[in-house]
C-alpha cells in the first residue's frame, strides 16, 4: 500500500536515492516536467517556479476540466511563483537559483539569454550547479531556432512515417513520445552530471534533443528501410516492422483486440492447440518461421477467424496459461484499473484537493525491496511561495510588497 | 567532427562521466541493450556476455541482410561469449561479475534464479554490485510471469488504443516505443543507484517494468478520456489527443505530409498570411482558439487546400522562417540524411568491420560544450574474449581448452 501524504513535500526526505538535492524547475508542459516529477518522487527537493498566472497548462486543463495531466506530472513538487521577467523577480529567482544543485528549462534556445538567465550569468553565482536543458532540437545546428512540439518531432523523426497501415495515411503515436522520450533522456542526463560531480567536482551542462531522443527506437524500422532486398513498406500496420514474424499482429475479437505474437516455432504449437487448431499446428508449409511469414496473409486470417469467436479477457488468461505472448488492446479506462499497475503500486486513487478523485501513477524508477515515496498531490499555484521565499531571508514585510507589486 | 576509432574499447576512458565504471551485459534483442549501449557512449566499461551462439539479433539481421539493428546498439561494447548454463561457465562468469560495478539483465522474471544468477548468489560474491533488471512487468504481481514483448505491452499499455485514426483500426506505433521506453528508464535507474552508492555506500537493485515506463506518456490521452464532458475518441488520428488546439494536424503536399501547429492565435495569423489566405485570419469565427476548434473540419480542409499546393520542404522553409511550428513528415532514408543530426554529430556514416557502410547513432545524452566519446563499431561474436578472460587470469592452456569444450 502507498502511503499519500497531505503534507506539502518536506525539504528533506531521507530514505529515497535523491534526497538532499535541490532542483530549481522551470519547465512547462511535459517533457521537462517528467523529468523533474521523476526527480522529485525519487527524493530531490523540486521547486517548480511558475510566473504568477501559472503555467499555461493548469489553464489548458481547467478548459478541459480534468487537470488530469498537470496533477500527473507536479506531485512532490514545492510550488512557487515569482515573476523574473521583472529585474526584482529574476533577482529573487537568482536568489534561489543560489541555493541549488540543479536547474532545469525547457525554453526555446535563446530564451534564457533574453531572460539574463544564460548559463554564464546563473554559473557565476553558482559554479556547482547543473545547468540542464531540453528543447526541439538543441542549443547548435541549421534547426536550433524552429519551434518544436510533439507532433513536428514526430514528423521529423520518422516516427510519424513508420506508424499505421501500409495503404493509408501515416499518423502519429497516440502517447506523446516525443516529449516523454525528451524528459526521460535529460533525468538521465541530469543524474549522470550528479553522478559525475560527485566523483569529480566538476558540473555538466546536460543538453538533451527531442529529436535524437527518438532516433535510436526506430532501429527494427532503419533495419528493414536499408535491408536491401526489396522496396520495403514503411508502415506495416500492426505486423513486425521488418515482416520478419508471424503471428505478429493484431486480431479481433468478440469485444476488441488481441496483440499475439509467436517468436518461436514452440509459441506457434502452443497457439495452435490452445485455438483448438492442430491442423495448422500440423501444417507442414507453416512448421517454421519462414514458412509462416511467406504465408502471412493465410496465417493471419486462420488466427483472426479463431480469435474472433472469444473476448479479448477470455483470450488473454487462455494464451497466457499456454505460453503464448498476447496481450489485449486496452482503452484507457481498462488501463487505469489494470490489476498489475494496481498492484505494483504504480498507479493509485488519490483524493486530489483542487480536482477531486483521480487516478495518478506514481514512479517506474523502482528498486527491488524499497518502499515507494510518499506520494503528495500537487497544489495551488504559488502554494509554498511563503515556506521558500522566507527561508531566503525574505520577511512578512517584504512578502506583502512583492505579492502586492505582483512580483510573486 | 566525431571521431571513430578502430580500436576495441579500452577499458579507461578518462574523459566521460562514466569512465571507470564496469559493467557486465547479459542482456538482449533492445530494451537492455539500449540501456547499455548509452552507458557505453558515456564512457563505462560495457562487456557484452553472450552464449557461444550468439544474440538471437546477430541472427535475425543476418537473415534480414542489413545487420544494422545489432550495429546501432552494440558499439563501444566489449564482446565476450562464455555457455553460463554450463557449471564451469557459469563460474567464470562469476568471476567476471566479481570485478563489475553493475549487472544488467532482461530475461523474464525466474530465468536468473534458474540459471543461478539470482540477486542473492550474485551478491554474495560482490556485495557492492548494483544488480538491474527490466521485463514486461517487474518482479511481483499478476502478470510478472507473462511473456512480454513490445507488440503485447503496447496492447496492455494502452499505446495501441490510441494510435490511429478514429474509424479505423488501432494501430501500434512504429517506434518500438515499448523497448526503448524501458531501456531509458533503465539507464536512468541505474545511473540513480551508482550515485546513490557514492553518496552513501549501499548498493540499490534497480528494476523497470516496461508497462510501468509507458503509463505517464498517455497522459494527454487520460486527461481526455476523464474530462467527463462528453464522450471522447480514444483515437484522433493526427489531431490534437484532447481535440482542443487548431491547427493541429498532418496535412497534404505535392509529394508527401507536413505537421502544422498553431498553439496560439499569433501562429494563426502568421500561417494565414504565410499562405496567402489574409481571409482566413480575418475571419471572426476564426480568431480565437475556441473559435477554430468549434470549426475543426473547416479549417483543416482550408489548410490542407493550401498545403496542397506545395512541396514539403518548401512549406517546411517557408513555414518556419515565418515562426509557424511545423514539421514534413521525413521518411527514414531523409531521417537518415537530416541536416540537423549530422551537425551535431547524433548520426554519421561509418564502415563498419563486418557490415559495411552504415549510417550509425551517437547517444542523444549530451552535455554542452563536452566532446562525444570516441565511436567503436560493434563486432564480431567473441571479439574481446583473451582480452578479459585473460585479464582474469585464465592462461593460455586453460583457454584453448574453454574454447575446445565450448564454454567460451
Amino acid at each position: 500500500m502507498v502511503r499519500t501524504s497531505t503534507q506539502r513535500p518536506a525539504s528533506t526526505t531521507t530514505s529515497q536515492p535523491l534526497s538532499g538535492i535541490r532542483v530549481v524547475d522551470l519547465t512547462r508542459i511535459y517533457s521537462g516536467p517528467y523529468c523533474t516529477f521523476l526527480m522529485a518522487l525519487a527524493g530531490a527537493e523540486v521547486i517548480k517556479v511558475e510566473t504568477p498566472e501559472g503555467e499555461h497548462l493548469r489553464h489548458r486543463n481547467a478548459r478541459g476540466g480534468a487537470g488530469l495531466p498537470f496533477a500527473m506530472l507536479n506531485a512532490n513538487k514545492r510550488l512557487v511563483t515569482v515573476d523574473y521577467k521583472q529585474p526584482e523577480g529574476r533577482a529573487l529567482l537568482m536568489r534561489l537559483i543560489a541555493t541549488a544543485d540543479v536547474l532545469v528549462e525547457n525554453f526555446r534556445p535563446g530564451v534564457m539569454n533574453a531572460l539574463g538567465l544564460d548559463r554564464d550569468s546563473v554559473r557565476a553565482v553558482n559554479p556547482r550547479l547543473i545547468y540542464a536543458s531540453t528543447s526541439g532540437f538543441g542549443e547548435e545546428g541549421p534547426y536550433r531556432d524552429l519551434a518544436a512540439m510533439d507532433l513536428t518531432i514526430q514528423a521529423l523523426s520518422g516516427a510519424i512515417a513508420t506508424t499505421g497501415f501500409p495503404d493509408g495515411t501515416p499518423v502519429k503515436t497516440g502517447p506523446a513520445f516525443g516529449d516523454f522520450s525528451a524528459g526521460i533522456h535529460l533525468y538521465a542526463a541530469i543524474v549522470t552530471a550528479l553522478l559525475h560531480r560527485e566523483r569529480t567536482g566538476e558540473a555538466l551542462s546536460p543538453e538533451i534533443s527531442m529529436l535524437e531522443s527518438m532516433y535510436t527506437s526506430l532501429c527494427s524500422n532503419l533495419g528493414a528501410a536499408m535491408s536491401g532486398k526489396e522496396q520495403r513498406p514503411s508502415r506495416t500496420g500492426n505486423r513486425h516492422g521488418g515482416l520478419s514474424m508471424c503471428p505478429y499482429n493484431v486480431y479481433p475479437t468478440t469485444d476488441g483486440q488481441i496483440a499475439i505474437i509467436c517468436s518461436n516455432d514452440r509459441h506457434w504449437d502452443k497457439l495452435t492447440a490452445a485455438l483448438g487448431r492442430p491442423d495448422l499446428g500440423e501444417d507442414l508449409r507453416l512448421k517454421t518461421m519462414e514458412g509462416r511469414v511467406a504465408h502471412m496473409d493465410f496465417v493471419d486470417s486462420q488466427i483472426a477467424g479463431e480469435t474472433a469467436k472469444q473476448g479479448k479477457d477470455a483470450l488473454f488468461a487462455l494464451l497466457s496459461k499456454s505460453g503464448v505472448p498476447c496481450g489485449p488492446v486496452r482503452d484507457l479506462p481498462e488501463v487505469m484499473a489494470d490489476p498489475q499497475l494496481r498492484h505494483t503500486g504504480m498507479l493509485k486513487e488519490v483524493n486530489h484537493p483542487e480536482y477531486g478523485s483521480l487516478v495518478l501513477p506514481h514512479t517506474p524508477l523502482r528498486y527491488r525491496g524499497e518502499p515507494r515515496a510518499d506520494y503528495v498531490p500537487s497544489g495551488r499555484l504559488g502554494a509554498d511561495n511563503e515556506t521558500i521565499w522566507t527561508s531566503l531571508g525574505v520577511d512578512a514585510e517584504e512578502f506583502a510588497r512583492l505579492r502586492e507589486a505582483g512580483i510573486i
